[in-house]
């Protein structure tokens, strides 16, 4: 078989790919290891996934000590919003890329106070389809879903949908003034992960954080669970 | 100097890369030479990309003869809509892949009845990052920005704003109910494309459609213009 162009690009897509998987499990163990819970956040952009953040600090108030890694094509508003609540964040400038890879999550964890720290959050890049491609080695991922966004997007973006632990459906305040099916949208998520949980919330108002919160607390505590048994 | 993996996965995307803008190049002279105005539309999931093709064709009122491209990772929802309106829509599945190629706009081209159409506006897989470095050959790039997303996209995801020649605000209806600040947003978007065509609209209401119908319509005499002169 003579290698054309295409089949070339295949071979070095896999080799990017599995080198990305390496590192993200070398994360997962260094996560395991200090028993920190990491949690990779993906949305839209403009979902919330920064509020989200935001809220979830507030709602804690110090019971557990959240720090931050904000992907961002360029500029440091995230790190720098959440540097002034007093949370630890570094910022990841991918500098046009549309994902976030374990090595860059590598680098961000060690400039984070880890000794000091329960939970970190690892904001993606927005972008509802290639950051699905590329493990970091958080143990929990995240989809933000919003309401203005449309009750379609499971079925136009599902692959996202796949493989995650948890959705949130985030602006449930925004509900009365659009036109948004929540039965449909979840009916299409679940198709694609039966079972996945399911946090509609509002980070304006704050209605449904408690279960977020409570689903936050449960995983840390089987990140920790397993540490304690290994 | 030897070769590493870094540095050949570089050059196998320049060769993706130029290939593509050779084919986006023919794409351009095959709708130039017909008359037809091409108009790529990207924007996050949910903007809007739909519901402008729906009130554009609405507000036409058979004024312009509009056939669409639907680009989507999955489904046929938003073609099935379109043609359910009776325009002629080709829907492209892209399996995951998370933009739009010259080469499939191609392929939907030849499925469209070009003899029977002024405008042919392609809508790109819902994306405010990848979507930017790929040429389709339309002579019109447009994004769409919507106000529940917030005013801060522009420092975020810079690069797609860059070398388009219109920018849309959809769902000014809903700026009672969010923090939206439209002068700071514009200020993002004049730093990266000073004097970018900017349509603040509703595509609920109807509001500001009709200095966006007016654009599309000088962008096709300009285009049927050159081909006079040609």
């Amino acid at each position: 078989m003579e290698a054309g162009t295409s089949g070339k690009r295949v071979l070095v897509v896999e080799r990017i790919l599995s080198a990305n998987d390496r590192l993200a499990e070398e994360n997962r163990r260094l996560l395991d290891a200090r028993g920190i819970l990491a949690v990779n956040l993906m949305a839209s952009p403009g979902a919330g996934k920064t509020s989200l953040i935001r809220r979830t600090v507030e709602a804690l108030g110090g019971r557990l000590r959240l720090g931050a890694i904000e992907g961002d094509l360029a500029g440091t508003l995230d790190a720098d919003l959440l540097a002034s609540m007093g949370i630890p964040a570094v910022q990841i400038n991918t500098g046009g890329g549309c994902h976030l890879e374990a090595q860059m999550v590598r680098e961000a964890l060690e400039r984070l106070p880890l000794d000091h720290l329960d939970l970190v959050i690892i904001e993606n890049v927005g972008n509802l389809v290639c950051p699905s491609e590329f493990s970091l080695g958080a143990q929990r991922s995240v989809v933000i879903a919003s309401v203005p966004e449309g009750d379609d997007k499971p079925y136009k973006y599902p692959n996202i949908y796949r493989g995650i632990q948890a959705l949130v459906l985030n602006k449930m305040d925004l509900l009365p003034y659009l036109e948004f099916n929540v039965d449909r949208f979840r009916r299409g998520v679940e198709v694609l992960n039966p079972g996945v949980a399911f946090f509609p919330l509002s980070c304006k108002t704050g209605e449904g954080l408690d279960a977020w919160l409570a689903w936050l607390e449960e995983a840390l505590e089987e990140v920790r669970g397993r540490r304690a048994t290994a």
